[in-house]
């Protein structure tokens, strides 16, 4: 799809939009891209790498939503001062736009990794954000939108070029791998973080096929053993940045989405979709749909370490 | 979910927009509303009839989605110069604003009432229709949106205070009874036209319980009797035309939905979501999202009559 024109109320704009593009080369072709990060906390660190981003600001805009909680509103009013910050500052540093939405509905678990994770609270928990996701999505992506860049608060170092490197592969979908950096006995050494990017296992297929249409598979989980083949544990040492991985489930710490594929339908299911939730569920919808997701086994962006 | 600041690129703007509101008296709590239709023709009587709404115009936001057909094509030239002379005249007759989508992907299916309608072509017209009302919705849907209207280009006759009827309601999904008028033997009749409201039945979830996955059940073929109660049947001469009725399917030729249901992620699904596709998986998935669909038998919109 494209827009043929958008007429406002005062005066007639055409805009010609047949060549919107989303293309391996989006600097060259002057292609917007939507960075949306769903935010309960706010980290500096995460903040400093998203102003390092040597994409264009000026193709970037940024889209928030912070949830209505006593630690929402302390994020928000430290984003609000860094976005003024930036914003008002020099002029090739400012975005195009910042959007930043409150979430009306419930947080309804507990913000500590440990309590998050624990698998009673995931259903809910997911489906939250789910919600958040897509409120967040079809609020802000609009007409002239080429590319959907998924970034989460925590995630605080990327290469620079993070989204040159990904649209590079003209993929529908395609997911960096999540790590994380911690000392071991006082060494830095990193570590797989997001297990939600995989490729699917007979074993994890019979499970769904067993189950309730309504319950949820959750990776990760002993209780639930799917021998799903995880990407966090496809990375080679010193292997290619750029080798791809056909992927069935995909995480949503880091993931670049070409905007016709959210156009065209596919979003975060808050409800079980073929017995997954979220960014898994948006990984089987995009399939539906015909897009195939992709990963990026040796291509590694860092989660926050509590 | 409301937007809490939009701040651009130059100036920073602030919206305080938490009094977006979504309410059974949007006219006095100026709401806006996105009216919305896949136009593959373009019918006068459908635009005059658009003109004649009463809500205010200065509230209303257009969008269409066209196909590139030939036929797409000439409804398109009409289209526009019908958007130009209302955009141009009396400024209390203009919309807020228009947006025209061109529609990429094919056209699979025949243009004559008798061809589409044929259970065969089913599956995949319903899908291409819910992959351009999702390209359309989630392109025009903004954070200053309350309600969305869909109204399909062959609606030629509608109460003009329309909005205003269906959001007094203050349903999350709410569907009017959509009939046609003929000539029986020279005398004006009318009749049902849109079978796609209904209540489930027993018959119609057994059958989806014994089909695979991506199959989908179609409402009004007698090779797939259902038995569901449809609402096209529930009009009762003389009745309230504001009297309720719960559904579980919805059409999609006028259809008023809180444009939070969207955001939350309800869209048109283009494949088979528990058995049912396009408007009537999306009261699915509107109900898997916690808001209950409602139709007002004895409230009529009139199809055109080929
Ligand atoms: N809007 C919103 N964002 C949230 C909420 N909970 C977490 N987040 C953000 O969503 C992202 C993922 O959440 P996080 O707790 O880091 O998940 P984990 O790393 O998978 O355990 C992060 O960017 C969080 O800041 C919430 O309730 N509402
Ligand atoms: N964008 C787009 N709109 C279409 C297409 N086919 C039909 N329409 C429009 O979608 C709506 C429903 O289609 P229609 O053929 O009237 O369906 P029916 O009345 O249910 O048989 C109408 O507003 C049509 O103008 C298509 O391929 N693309
Ligand atoms: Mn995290
Ligand atoms: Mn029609």
């Amino acid at each position: 799809t494209s827009v043929k024109s958008k007429i406002g109320r005062g005066q007639i704009t055409h805009y010609q939009l047949n060549n919107v593009t989303t293309t391996a080369d989006p600097e060259g072709n002057r292609e917007r891209v939507l960075l949306l990060t769903p935010l309960a906390r706010f980290y500096p660190e995460y903040w400093n790498n998203l102003l390092k981003l040597s994409y264009p600001h000026e193709l970037i805009e940024l889209g928030f939503i912070v949830p209505k909680t006593r630690e929402g509103n302390a994020a928000l009013a430290k984003l609000e001062a860094a976005v003024k910050k930036v914003q008002h500052g020099p002029k090739k540093n400012r975005f195009h736009g910042v959007t930043i939405m409150r979430q009306d509905f419930d947080t309804p678990t507990p913000q500590n990794e440990k309590d998050r994770h624990a698998l009673a609270a995931q259903k809910l928990r997911r489906a939250t954000m789910a919600r958040a996701r897509n409120s967040l999505l079809f609020t802000t992506i609009g007409t002239e939108t080429s590319w959907v860049l998924w970034l989460d608060s925590d995630i605080v170092e990327t290469p620079p070029t993070l989204i040159q490197d990904l649209a590079r592969h003209d993929k529908a979908v395609i997911v960096p791998n999540c790590y994380q950096r911690y000392q071991n006995n006082g060494k830095p050494e990193i570590r797989p973080y997001d297990f939600n990017s995989w490729h699917d296992s007979p074993r994890a297929l019979e499970m769904a096929s067993k189950m309730g249409k309504d319950d949820v598979i959750f990776e990760g989980y002993k209780e639930m053993a799917t021998y799903r083949a995880l990407m966090a544990y496809e990375r080679v040492d010193g292997g290619d940045p750029h080798s791809e991985t056909p992927l069935e489930g995909v995480g949503g710490t880091a993931l670049m989405v070409k905007a016709e594929v959210h156009r065209d339908g596919a979003m975060f299911p808050p409800f079980a979709f073929y017995n997954l939730i979220e960014t898994e569920g948006f990984a089987k919808m995009a399939r539906r749909l015909g897009y195939q997701p992709y990963g990026l086994p040796n291509y590694l962006v860092y989660h926050y370490n509590e």
